[in-house]
């Protein structure tokens, strides 16, 4: 099936398009960016959530609920669980899941997950294209959940719109996500396991914390970012969540959401380039090739040199318009290239 | 000053020499390869010990100890510590810090701190450089101690010869450790902090944990993990972790210990290339044009296929040597590139 013929599936609608598509995405298939091109105009439209925070934080449970709360509130909703791929957790994570799963008996409410492989920017680039799948389908809430722990899964959260940070008293966590900046990417803190000792401390804390903040940013123009209190327990807080994060996405929609966007996309950008590049490289200098270069006593940098000198003579032709890129010129490969030897 | 000449006072053993080329390494300083080639001969006689694991776990108070041990045991020490760059944990990490700079008024020992920057690998291969340097220099031992959060902190501990992972009781760290897949790195596991409660049945979870690894791996010819009880405050254990550091490292002595660091530095060589690329891509490529592009409602892989053209020919070209770098053709690129429309 060609790409514009599965994505023409997609739009009107068939589960099996969305689905296929998902897969392409996340196998980096050949035709996965003419789909995308011909579903490109309907993207754009969903709310996109992402939910993250340290392990043993409950955010599975809390996005279940989440699910429940905005189907109540009227918005379709596609979820996308980045599970780690530890064979440790395997067994936990799918429990978690299969509480989720309950959900899907709602035809308003589709769940896919996504395996977290190695941290080099695959897994964030098949995820936002997830998204604009489950977006260009026609979902009115995209929501993202992901262990908090890694480069990739913050970069998977860093693309949504609204990010939710969920944390739990006691464990350390409030400070431990302090330390691994995890605040920085937050929308909306959630003190999840509220009914919990210590929940008061924390939210405490993290208020501190966010002021601190707000005074070092000048407090000038930017979003407030609310703590709200959550207990799956007791089935509180999942109302205030929500409209937290509808609270979040009006003042977005007031200011330059366009833009906004479009800078996170930059990202995409640069993820689908690294991505290609390194399969494109390391499929021609493998693991056997590159040690023996190296056994030959040459540094790091002298085997990075001979790899790097056609492609930079490429970007420097390219990028300067001296020719064509048929009629590459090297000269300007070997001056003052940081880092390399020339 | 040039590359060769900062080599060469390095090995005549000047304190300047080092400290510079280190911030050459960090700096990315285009001198810093042609140095490295100068003393890179000398490269490869220091033992390389990484120290891991969660905030909290001790790892500060732990590796002072551990210089302290190995200095008693003869062998000189550099030290590598990578603080997070996080503003909110500066005060914290830096009370740590004083601590272990007690150590420096012991000549036999040098103590260099690199901060954690973005997630993109230029941490790791400045981090590879520096031990480098130290290792030329003469250090007997060179410790690498990270806090275990990120992606880049786990490829800066993966490069060294023995990873020593440190938890503790409490806090659910064993749980969350196991979770993020820290155990897969571990040469040696440190239950730090074993006058606490909780620590036997920590060792004990951890115990079962590899238990099942090695049950999974067939057990053949690998190394067994040890576990070690540490308390820094009863001044306990420290003896027991620089044993368990050597038996590992004999164990590898007796094994393929060129073929493994070969096989460690092929990821040096990657480093360098992506950060190399990713400078130059993103020097002509930045963020307002990148933008502009998406904003004609193109899709990222549009915007990504006309970056990459030009590269990917001079790939295929220089692949598959059917022309200089000085003359490269197009005709390879755009069919069958995966992920990219043609």
């Amino acid at each position: 099936m060609t790409g514009p013929e599965i994505a023409e599936r997609l739009l009107r609608g068939e589960l099996f398009a969305l689905s296929r598509l998902i897969s392409w995405a996340e196998n980096a298939h050949p035709a996965f960016a003419d789909a995308l091109a011909a579903i490109y105009p309907r993207v754009g439209k969903a709310w996109r959530v992402g939910v993250t925070g340290p392990p043993g934080a409950g955010k599975s449970s809390l996005s279940n609920e989440l699910v429940a709360e905005l189907r109540r509130s009227g918005s379709t909703v596609g979820v996308l669980a980045i599970d780690p791929s530890s064979p440790f957790t395997g067994g936990a994570l799918l429990g978690d899941r299969i509480r989720m799963e309950e959900r899907t008996k709602d035809t308003g409410v589709f769940i896919r997950s996504m395996a977290s492989r190695d941290g080099h920017g695959g897994l964030a680039r098949a995820a936002v294209d997830a998204c604009d799948v489950m977006d260009a389908f026609g979902f009115g809430t995209v929501l993202v959940e992901t262990v908090g722990v890694g480069q990739s899964e913050y970069d998977v959260v860093a693309a949504t719109d609204t990010v939710v940070v969920v944390l739990c008293p006691g464990a350390g966590d409030g400070i431990q996500a302090l330390k691994a900046g995890i605040l920085e990417v937050a929308d909306v803190l959630v003190v999840n396991k509220s009914d919990l000792d210590g929940a008061e401390q924390l939210m405490l804390d993290l208020e501190d914390a966010l002021r601190l903040r707000s005074i070092r940013r000048d407090g000038e123009n930017s979003w407030d970012v609310p703590v709200v209190a959550c207990s799956s327990h007791q089935g509180t807080g999942i109302d205030a969540l929500r409209r937290a994060i509808e609270g979040h996405r009006a003042w977005l929609e007031t200011r330059d959401l366009v833009g906004m966007r479009s800078h996170k996309r930059v990202q995409q950008v640069r993820r689908i380039v690294r991505e290609r590049l390194e399969d494109e490289l390391w499929g021609r200098h493998d693991d056997g090739s590159l040690e023996s270069s190296l056994r030959a006593s040459r540094t790091p940098y002298d085997v990075a040199h001979e790899i790097l000198e056609p492609v930079l003579s490429s970007i420097h032709v390219a990028g300067t318009g001296r020719a064509e890129a048929g009629h590459a010129e090297s000269g300007h490969a070997g001056s003052g290239h940081k880092g390399v030897r020339s």
